[in-house]
């Protein structure tokens, strides 16, 4: 196991820890910690919300989250040498939760999955879907199942959704000024188009004064994926996975957060994938000049790794770019998507399931997303696919109809 | 093998066959022939254009494609007893390429990738690329390679771009409204917002004098995918899957045309994947009722087959719904997947290929296209996977900076 | 499609072809077809039985298989320009059946399985299953089922079971010695150790007169695998496989048949796999003096296909090396793979299988058969891997215990 | 994390720790913990040497390795309820090294693998190794490499090489009596043909006195598998997989030991596999009365599970039952693995590998080893599948000839 270069004690709060994190990005929050190229280190995480959702049968906790204080990021780790136009290398030796053994994460071998409600944060259905849902997940032998969404087990596939460098000035400029010209078409939008730097609930690490004040204003918020990473949820960044990321500033200033034991392709709840904390063992390496010379100026690039659950047998669904009202849109692949998701929550209810079950088990479980046709003038066409495996009952369709599952206590709801 | 019940004449064009296929859906439209549930039947298909993109070097072929005509479908196939309500269930039991031995596509043991032209049909990155390109893919052994993209072999995934059944009168309706709406909010853009009816260039099966014209006026194009199935362009409908299609009109009248060896998710270039004609083996049967009974009300369902090529070593890219120019759009996973292919061509050019030899690429090889991340406001974020098995040289970065391959004569290109 | 360079006319026996093929190993058997190095060309395969084997419900033709006859091999082919000391590359492009029209394997949709009997060669479990069997197999869209074997659905890995050169004068010499002297030390013994040359139905090309009584004498049977690859019966040479094979004699002269549906690993019923007449398509080449230079005296070498059907889950049994009388044996990892095949057979007659019925499935369908352990003296462990998903029915193990599959008719069954 | 119930000191030896373990089978042998059906536990587990083997450029440790004192055995755990005849299920919730920080195994973050000598217990290939040889392998990110073998990083395959249940006193006789037949047939051979019973280095958890010398002299020695699972060093049952285990004695009295890093398939090296000290998280159930009801009499089932490394492109090699002085075998399958084996080594030395560094590769990295056919009188066909995608240069044959790997160091190597 490599040394633990970024602690948490499983007893206090992210904000109280000896080492301090931070939720924004900026150029100006200091490094945490330090590495050399070609060391490996331990980083500890805390899951999102910092312990704020609890395991329990309610969904109040989802409807209420704080969003302003996401995501508590470990970080920033500098490593050494690293300069402007390098390629940070990334190697995620390992992944995984972290039992805690008090605290208000005590005991956790488990995580959630929440729907956020419209008016807090909202998600990938939330016109079918304002409210707010929750299901808690139970780890056992690196699969999980559900009191909430019975019937289905899956094996992890366990991932950061958050991992990223520190923005250059210039960087950060670029996102608050296009993020706040798309807020000021439609700023009282419900969910909001996007979050603008909020001081409320800054964590800027070993910022304080004057500085973190500046800093606090200045920050971009760490919902969105950007030119640095950031917030890609991409649920094949497992175990084994090489990661490139460009460099911005000097010593790289690398964050990472937001451990997902598992997720369908899109995180389409919003609040979840499966929400843990736990931790990565990295190893970092520097590409000198690797931003010019293999044409890497934003977004990282990346090798999956291959250990991932493998599944051969599945049950998928095609959604097209038609609003549910009939509307033809162009080329929509958001909406092919969303299309796709719903058609697989009308067909899983037939087995029993609630719509807010099958929409919690497909944010949960690893299923892809594909980008079909995307130039089949005016439809684009997007696809799901979801396991069968995973379930107890055969959910294929057949001239016999559907076997029934046990929904059992169906999962927590809140409403406004 | 089956009995072919839709023969086609490669010595003769589509239009002179003695069974005449179709390229408009309309209910009118009468079925060629006729199947049983249960039975099993091979279907003979043209390639999309009918022979006019040729095995050449140059792609004025594809700069003058005639959109008019596409898609050259095999049916209706009328499956006895088939009902509104009903879902059709389709086996993929074979499909395959026919090599032919004259005629306009003599000695098919071949294929074509294109990338339209701006001024005719455009492609997914078409304000990168405004010209045309082609390639000319040869197969062999179940793979396929390139003189105009060297360097790469990859084994085929060959699958069915379009299969669907004949919509009601009350969907096509449907349809023509809402596209006729889509259309006319821009009517003169290049390229067009979306194809309305032509009678230009229709083909009717064998309809005749005024119900010809009345068909040929009001019949859907067969571009995008829609309720029916249609242009999925989903290359995991390969060997061994099975497909349930909802059930417009009595009889299901089902077509079935653009074969490709192989695409890439999405169909990037347009006119691709790798087209080619070439032969399915189906298996019809009806669940009667189904559609109520699995909520299926459009899109085709599918289980896909489990004999796709097999490749665990992937390079990836990451894209966000950011504009080339800086705009920031708000969750367009459209946008970010043409983000990641932008990435992914760039990158690939550093190891010696030209922009549209990357292009043509990521439009024919088994490339997965995934949605990552489509909630994390306002950014969705795409990821595209290219094999790393399927080129000759190393494709990873590494501090030693990329190989280079030989990019020999380039892909064919043509400008107005 | 390559050009057919050994064409078999289906309405005619194998002796009755315009081209003769082989049924021993003999370097002086000529050449029958010839090919340049790079060229691809169609190959057509008898059964190894000729059709003697009948799409019925009877198993007496098993009982009765005429095994002086065995393989029908096409071939050889000469190949230009190779020498002893080559290495010849064979890139399997393509195989599968060949659906016939008339003759005795006319509509050949389907291929069988055998138990052969004690005293007409036996099988792996003879001493469990002295009396013949078979299992008739239906082919549809790449998959097999039986009226013989209910309950079971599996896709294809066809394959041809026999691909070999032809032997120098010194290797047959060596050949013909070695096998001598051992079934010397048991000459009557049933079924007997190895198979002596014999001329009694030898099929030896265009030979005549004395040069075809002097190597009907001579020639080597083919039922072994030996130094020049031969009847290896190795599932995983499917589609897309690349072979590398010595070459002893100029030109290589390389034959090949028993062409195979599917088969378990082993063969263990000996006339199993699922047994076919077909096609192949083979691309033939050289690499000078490749004996020598990669340190291949003997055996092939191969590059798996990577398009094998996929399974993800399987149940798995365990043997070691003690006989069923309890006699303790050293390191015998064939008896160990006895074991674990019976543990298989006597576990899926819980399920409702007859024990023949569960034998003649191991033959057939894609398990996987290890050698897990070969060091622990005293005891071998071998492991056999049957995918679950081919079941109709659960056949996992659990505390509700077995469902059960209507076995149906059962399997034909001929004793002496 | 499950509850550790069965901890070890890193600092101390096996035989000093507080509950104490065995390296013997007995079903007098107390259970040493105990749990209930159901439950979840971790369990640590010595590597097999407990320490003896260094992380060092000298093979004398292992020449001289103390073979009298293995396999250090975490248990008997008692399962609550479990009688003969139950069937005991094991899920492998999780299984990974323990990172040591001081003792013998300090900072092991390290395995290795041996070639046991000739007169130390020697190989699979001992005739053509009759040496010791060693290599250290180094753990990072889930991927091994080493200083011994250079050039090559795989993917771990985690697994514990001995899972069993304890003997029932009329068992162990039966182990007994029919080991000592074998060894009398050759009572001198080197190395033996099996082990008898040996008080010599016995640990027999918290027996003492009478009983234990009783127990010593009659406890069966655990090299080999058995009718109870044991050794069966089956290199699938990694994180995920279920085992079935008969139930011979009360409590099932279920032990665990020799961990695995990776291993080929038939630990061919003997002393490989990669030795590892680590834990287990396990799950204890009871299916009763399952040896009847699933025809379970003896070996372990089992359902793998689904994460393992996935490899794509292999290089593969295949042998028959001829010894290499020429002899010809009966179906000698174990043999044909030998041969398979030494074609894999000598192809692998043309790349610039000694010998014995492709041994001790074959051993350790996850190559699969199949019994191709076992019924082609008188060859056997086994075959062994090595994955090209470990190997820093590309291990395919071509007509360019082999790339050279820098073989470094080599492997230390001791002679008697």
């Amino acid at each position: 196991m490599p040394d633990v270069i970024f602690p948490l004690d499983s007893t206090k709060p992210f904000t109280e820890q000896e080492i301090l994190g931070h939720n924004r990005w900026h150029p100006d929050i200091p490094a945490a910690v330090s590495v050399k190229p070609g060391q490996s280190a331990r980083i500890e995480c805390r899951e999102w919300f910092d312990g704020a959702i609890k395991n329990d049968d309610s969904a109040d906790d989802i409807r209420d989250a704080p969003l302003n204080t996401v995501h508590r990021l470990s970080g920033p780790v500098r490593v050494e040498g690293a300069k402007p136009g390098d390629l940070l290398v990334v190697d995620i030796l390992d992944v995984g939760p972290i039992p805690q053994e008090e605290g208000p994460l005590a005991g956790q071998g488990w995580g959630y999955t929440g729907i956020f409600a419209r008016r807090n944060g909202g998600s990938f259905l939330v016109d079918q879907f304002p409210d707010a849902y929750k299901a808690i997940w139970d780890f056992a032998g690196g699969k999980a199942t559900s009191r909430h969404v019975p019937g289905v087990e899956f094996t992890g596939l366990i991932h950061p959704g958050l991992m990223g460098t520190a923005p250059s000035r210039e960087l950060l400029s670029t996102w608050n000024t296009r993020e706040a010209t798309l807020i000021a078409t439609d700023p009282d939008r419900v969910p909001p188009l996007a979050l603008p730097p909020e001081p409320d609930g800054a964590i800027l690490g070993s910022l304080t004064g004057a500085d973190f004040e500046r800093v606090a204003s200045e920050g971009a918020r760490t919902a969105p994926p950007r030119e640095n990473g950031g917030n890609q949820d991409i649920k094949n960044l497992s175990k084994g996975t090489r990661v490139f990321y460009p460099v911005f500033v000097d010593g790289a200033n690398f964050s990472v957060g937001d451990l997902h034991f598992s997720q369908g392709d899109g995180e389409i709840t919003f609040c979840g994938g499966i929400e843990m904390g736990g931790y990565l063992d990295l190893r970092f390496d520097i590409i000198s000049g690797g931003m010019d010379t293999y044409g890497v100026a934003e977004n990282a690039i990346f090798l999956p790794g291959n250990s991932d659950p493998q599944y051969s047998e599945w049950i998928s669904f095609s959604g097209t770019s038609v609003t549910l009202d009939g509307e033809q849109r162009y080329l929509d692949s958001q909406l092919a998507y969303q299309r796709a998701c719903l058609h697989a929550i009308d067909y899983l209810t037939r087995f029993g399931y609630s719509p807010e079950q099958a929409y919690l088990l497909l944010g949960a479980a690893p299923v892809e997303g594909r980008f079909s046709g995307v130039v089949d003038i005016p439809n684009s066409c997007a696809t799901i696919y979801v396991p069968t495996a995973i379930f107890d009952v055969d959910v294929r369709p057949s001239a016999s109809g559907p076997a029934r599952i046990d929904a059992g206590v169906g999962a927590p709801h809140s409403a406004f």
